[in-house]
């Protein structure tokens, strides 16, 4: 058998995983079959499974490639003194995720296939359970953001970092369901905006 | 054919929508039956469909339950002088809608259907279609109370208050799918994370 080359697997597992993806934003993960995506990519079932073990594999892929461009976002975020605010941050984030990131598919079908697996994240164990480190790194890398706006002085004290972390990471989840339910998160809706929530005053402090 | 009190039809209408709520959070919408929602609320076909015409119409109907309950709250906040500030008024609406309010059912259950609804919504166009009203009704209370801050002198100038609107309700989307895939959001995240946002300063004001 001819050596193949580690470029050649990764183009393959790449057209893998665009035809899958492809699918899946057509008919759904319900409505796709591995059939499906053995002829969406031209592919014989031997050479498919070299790769993946089946349906839940080809998501939990899919969602790791949009978990780890937004990993490496934020891990550059955190590395940068002063750290961009939330608005900077989260719009460049989102308009990254958006802009053909991910398998070449326009951006309100990454939006609706995101929601796809996190309802069928809610349904299917495996699914859950082959994600479930994706989710907390995905929150580790949050958390070295909130951290070195601490070390910034750019947050008050006060205020727990986990639950910054966490109310950016939800403003940005939303933005994803609001792109695929109604289209039109331009990156701009996300800077004005959280710029605008962020200037706005506590009772406490008005 | 005895003549049946207002009372008695709604009686019987939430009756039908609480059980179809506890099949859909059980097994899912694509998992339930018409068949397994009249067995669980223990009527005939008869009665059932004489108030809904099937799944989606109970689907949608489950919906605006949830969009009349976080309306009220937004339409009540956009009269009261000044508004509360979205570190107070979202987590107030997130507790309200978490709490019970739902078809009896628990918490990260109300959620976790929510989501299914968001989903199904991307995938279904008679769904999409019985619930565009909702959604474009829940907007126009949200930019009412964004409007009310405006009055207030709560926002400064210079953002469009679609933009904030649409922050704030990215951020309430996220917290109900974060509760919904790990659980845990209290109250005092939702209020406490917000509030850490509100509090820092944008790059160009700091």
């Amino acid at each position: 058998m001819a050596r193949v080359s580690q470029e050649h697997l990764d183009a393959r597992r790449r057209q893998i995983l665009d035809g899958a993806a492809r699918c899946f934003a057509r008919s759904g993960f319900h409505g796709t079959s591995m059939q499906d995506v053995l002829k969406e990519v031209g592919l014989s079932a031997g050479a498919v499974y070299r790769y993946f073990t089946g349906k839940d594999d080809l998501i939990a892929a899919i969602a790791e490639g949009a978990f780890a461009n937004i990993r490496s976002a934020f891990a550059k975020a955190a590395r940068t003194t002063p750290p961009p605010t939330p608005d900077v941050l989260l719009s460049g984030v989102l308009g990254g995720l958006f802009e053909g990131a991910v398998h070449g598919l326009e951006r309100r079908t990454v939006a609706s296939l995101i929601v796809q697996v996190w309802s069928e994240t809610l349904r299917d164990e495996r699914l859950a359970a082959l994600l479930e480190q994706g989710y907390t790194d995905m929150r580790i890398v949050w958390a070295e953001v909130v951290a070195a706006y601490r070390d910034a002085g750019i947050l008050p004290p006060g205020v727990p970092d986990d639950h910054v972390a966490r109310t950016m990471v939800a403003t940005a989840q939303g933005f994803i369901l609001q792109e695929a339910l109604f289209g039109d998160v331009r990156p701009e809706v996300v800077e004005d905006g959280l710029r605008g929530l962020m200037s706005m005053q506590t009772r406490e402090a008005g």
